[in-house]
């Protein structure tokens, strides 16, 4: 069973520092097939529902080439979640795990990242399979999946530069 | 060479809204070997340089556990870089695409994710290979590789739904 708000046994919670160091704006809407956290997938599945990405004004023309991309990484807004706990039991059963060792919605800054199969593109709107959020989630960003991306702009010093055992910052 | 602050031939920038729709607070600051953005990474590369991801308190013990993973997916903020341009011209030669077609940093919400490859962790600082980005950038989140981790949690509905060629939302 999803988390509704509850702290479960042994998880740990701490008191977040008030202060903000930088501000989203919600650059579209996520529609999908989940009104309820105790449906939505706890992972999306690259053939799974399609779904409808929704781009707002004046972000629409930042569109323009994505149809040349398979795949699609997403960042949303899991705007649901709690964000206070450190340690964490998803079986509920009083096991937990770092909040960092985990995918859970349950983070400090609650950004899903997913990778989606893009079928097409209408206008302002995207469709999509792979996601696993609930309808009415707000975008945050798009970029082309890591592994089909070759930068544009001229390599740099830094990415020749390889590592070896000892160096460290 | 990369963008400083200018906006180059036929990229369009557009007038965002001032509204803020949500807060994000740094939990770390990664430390790497590039102080100056003409000498960052394109991309980082999993033989690249070591570089520290140092987690702040109260965010520490949320790394319990998170050693057993080979590779992180780390999310960070690119503090420097603008958020107004819809179209952009990666190589300065005048052609433009989207900026959802592009992983640049300008973008309107200016998170980075990358997949890092886990040396070691030191108390409240990971050691990885695989960043691209300056020295100081402050950290949002660290997730398990989705590629690397199985849910915890029991499976629900969605996680069995696949869609047909003609569902939508």
């Amino acid at each position: 069973m999803v988390r509704e708000n509850e702290i479960r046994d042994n998880e740990v919670r701490i008191e977040a520092p008030e202060r903000t160091d930088a501000s989203l704006i919600f650059i579209g809407r996520i529609h999908t097939p989940w009104t309820s956290r105790l449906e939505c997938p706890r992972q999306g599945r690259a053939d799974g529902p399609a779904c409808r990405i929704e781009i707002f004004e004046p972000w629409v023309e930042a569109l323009d080439g994505v149809e040349i991309f398979e795949r699609l990484e997403v960042l949303y807004w899991l705007h649901k979640s709690r964000r206070d706990l450190v340690k964490q039991s998803p079986a509920n059963d009083g096991k937990t795990r770092g909040t960092f060792a985990l995918r859970s919605p349950v983070r400090p800054n609650p950004i899903a990242t997913s990778i989606a199969t893009l079928i097409r593109r209408e206008g302002n709107s995207l469709f999509v399979r792979g996601l696993d959020c609930l309808d009415g989630t707000p975008l945050i960003d798009i970029k082309p999946d890591r592994t089909l991306f070759t930068p544009i702009a001229p390599p740099q010093k830094g990415d020749f530069e390889v590592g070896d055992e000892t160096s460290s910052c």
